[in-house]
């Protein structure tokens, strides 16, 4: 293992997150709050990114020593980002929030997984700075804090495939343009863009300017931390929870969509397998909910909202809410646990087992059904027209695999807490896919702060192993990994 | 597809059911109950019988005839079993029970296969030969109708294999000797063998000889219907306790292990990975529940007792219960959700993903991990020592992905009846692996008396298809099944 270059690499992330820090020390300074928080922490965090930036490594970098620096990586800024969260807790002890290290480190780790679970049992206590702060971290965690890093600094040239191959989403990386680095910019210009439009029209409906903009990044990184205790629904504004629906469907599609539509080729993205699962998902469970629920709701347009919301949040796995779904009947609940498991494309800023492992897995199902019943026809597995090779085919397998022992596992650990059954399942099943609520005590109105330590960092592990996919976390806990070759 | 083939099996199959319901019918006639319910039965199923298995048909029998039939006759095995329950229920209303065709379908499907889940609000006011039969489905479905239907009538020559292989559990079949038919004798005398061991057992810890006999039916079929109403916990007796838990664990051994000990391949026994990995789960399962319960019950003892029978009962997929662990802590129910995954050893009666397919996608994982590691290292996955080969590794993941899908769906349907998550989740993880208790209302103490028509139905189709394995289930629905070759 090339430690040199793991460490010189967390260091260049580590200045990045220090100076992501200044804009919530701005957001400080204008609402005149305490910058403590942020003033304190970011020369911390800077002197040692500066420290290991200075390493001196040769380039010898494989896949193993991505998905270690990866890992490594995760974890660490969720540590360092919860340290302004510890300060203010430590500052204004009479909120009571933020009160252990292991609750910041749990909202951290939401944040920059885009999650979207949260321990706070009330925001609206809480300094505008570092509300600020919790939804920017979504905004940075969605497109790859490491892809951001790649843009700004690329001094690692060539071999950085290996690093996005490792932090982004999805079985196949969609290299955009030759080279790392400008894919990573492409891929930062579309999202900046969809952000500040979503900023636009929010503020357009009505929303403050200062809520339009976090509830963009949280959107944007299909985060869903809220800054009003009832997440969108306190805004009792129609118009802007369609828009926030659009746009989480929008930042949940794969983001070459986007680059395929800025150069023209619009048949191309309307041939895509996985877009076209993905929507019909999507108008499918939107229907079956509103049926479900359209006697809880006055008018079939308003079930039709609260229904198209829900989904959408859910399968994009931002986790906003426009009003409790936990109230809602079993049907729909459990249709929305399921598209949980769904979640979002592949090569957006969304979660889950993304639409195209589940088409994947689906048609290798159809396949074996097949060969049953014509033994000597000859098989394969396509893609967007294409033959998907039986080694891709194998690593969705394992995947799904190890995604669903992980489930499971997670699940008896987080039982210790005693809660019902639907509780600690959902509130797994959440955090790995980062959504953020589940059902019951973890629903759209309630929170994570009733779990033990060790429940809250399992679930920490599962959101990093989630965001991550899985086996980046698995090979830093692997036998092998922190030998020297 | 060769229809008349499948109907002459099918024949065949109704032949052995119809001879099967004379031995409840003796049992009517020994306690002087009323014998309608079977004497107006066998001869409708025999008729039919005899007329299918008189279709002349060539022998043109490949693995989609062995699928297709062996999916279509336990459909069938399941509407002809319930016939006895409906008219007992027609003619003796005053019981309120099995009053609707499809709860006597779903409790003779959950007999045959072996589940063990009940929609009876109680078990005592039924006559005794009603409840000897319940019991008796169970013992004849869990070595294999089909196998016992090849064992007395060999007349379909060297193709039985495609039926063993569609019907017997587990990833690979277990082959004894060359010949199918001789290989199905050999388990059926262990299987008569150790139930017939059981009952002698139980008998001299005091219980009656006919629920000795019963019992023993419903342990050795690893099914779990009982003739009380609070299941084994009704005797009240620690030593029957002790001996069910003992013989559950054992017929969810692989057979041909008692085959090799009787060769005097000890060794070889004892170098089964797929057994050491199931005792290493029931150990260190019972260990854990015994902690974690040990404050619920007067000795350590005690709570070891129950412990090693809940384990038991669940990894064998037994579902018979010592006591209502319903009311145990979280962490104990959800260990136990787990083991219902994991389920029995391959080859054996009982259901559940199979110890090897798990310890085979564990193996797969962590092969995954270290070509990670080791890029250039050449990497297999071994069994018993031997390599598995690609294609099997192949299909025990489709299997997976089919078996969480079928799962995630199923719940979806079931929820549409408006029960907890809880109930919904484990009444599906019940039936597909074959278990019978599932928590909160289909806890031990439970029933599945309040679910819809609909659900009933969704859970039997379950029960058959975790029995089957899927695949020829699938196979059934799958578009190309009933077309003409």
């Amino acid at each position: 293992m090339n430690y040199r270059l793991v460490f010189k690499l967390t260091g260049n992330v580590l200045l990045v997150e220090s100076a992501a820090m200044l804009l919530p020390l701005l957001v400080a300074l204008i609402y005149q709050e305490n910058p403590m928080p942020f003033l304190a922490t970011v020369p911390v965090i800077a002197a040692a990114g500066l420290l290991l930036s200075h390493i001196k490594s040769d380039d010898h970098f494989f896949p193993r020593e991505g998905f270690f620096a990866v890992a490594l990586i995760w974890l660490l800024l969720g540590a360092c980002g919860a340290l302004p969260f510890y300060l203010c807790g430590r500052m204004q002890p009479e909120l009571g929030l933020f009160q252990t290290y292991i609750d910041c480190f749990f909202e951290a780790v939401s944040g920059f997984t885009t999650t979207g679970a949260s321990v706070l049992t009330a925001v609206e206590p809480l300094p505008l700075c570092i509300l600020f702060w919790r939804s920017f971290i979504h905004w940075l965690g969605g497109m790859g804090v490491l892809i951001l890093a790649i843009a700004l600094l690329p001094s690692l040239g060539g071999r950085t495939v290996h690093l996005m191959k490792a932090e982004s989403p999805g079985p196949v990386v969609s290299k955009l343009v030759p080279k790392t680095s400008d894919s990573s910019k492409i891929l930062y210009s579309i999202y900046c863009a969809l952000t500040a439009l979503q900023v636009l029209c929010l503020r357009l409906a009505g929303m403050p300017w200062f809520d339009s903009i976090v509830n963009s990044f949280a959107t944007a990184g299909t985060g869903g931390f809220a800054v009003r205790n009832t997440s969108i629904a306190a805004y009792a504004n129609p118009a802007a929870e369609i828009i926030i629906t659009v746009f989480m469907l929008l930042f949940s599609i794969n983001f070459s969509m986007y680059f395929l539509l800025l150069c023209g080729k619009i048949r191309q993205v309307f041939r895509s397998d996985e877009l076209r699962f993905f929507l019909l998902v999507v108008a499918g469970s939107i229907v079956l909910i509103t049926v479900n629920i359209h006697t809880l709701y006055p008018t079939v347009g308003e079930s039709l909202r609260h229904a198209a919301f829900q989904v959408g949040s859910i399968i994009s796995t931002t986790g906003f809410s426009s009003v409790d779904f936990d109230l809602w009947p079993e049907f729909s609940r459990v249709l929305l646990v399921l598209l949980m498991f769904i979640g979002a494309c592949a090569g957006s800023t969304g979660g889950g087992l993304k639409c195209s492992r589940v088409l994947l897995l689906g048609r290798c199902i159809g396949r074996e059904i097949r060969q049953i019943v014509h033994p000597r026809s000859v098989n394969v597995v396509k893609l967007d027209g294409r033959v998907v090779e039986e080694d891709s085919l194998r690593s969705v397998h394992i995947f799904f695999a190890a995604y669903m022992f992980i489930i499971l596992l997670a699940t008896l650990v987080v039982a210790m807490d005693n809660f019902t059954f639907g509780t600690t399942f959902t509130a797994v099943v959440s955090c790995i896919n980062n959504i953020g609520p589940g059902l019951e005590t973890v629903g759209p109105m309630g929170n994570f702060s009733g779990f033990s330590f060790l429940s809250k960092f399992v679930l920490s592990l599962c959101m990093i192993i989630g965001r991550l996919e899985i086996l980046p976390v698995l090979v830093l806990f692997g036998r092998n990994a922190w030998k020297k070759s």
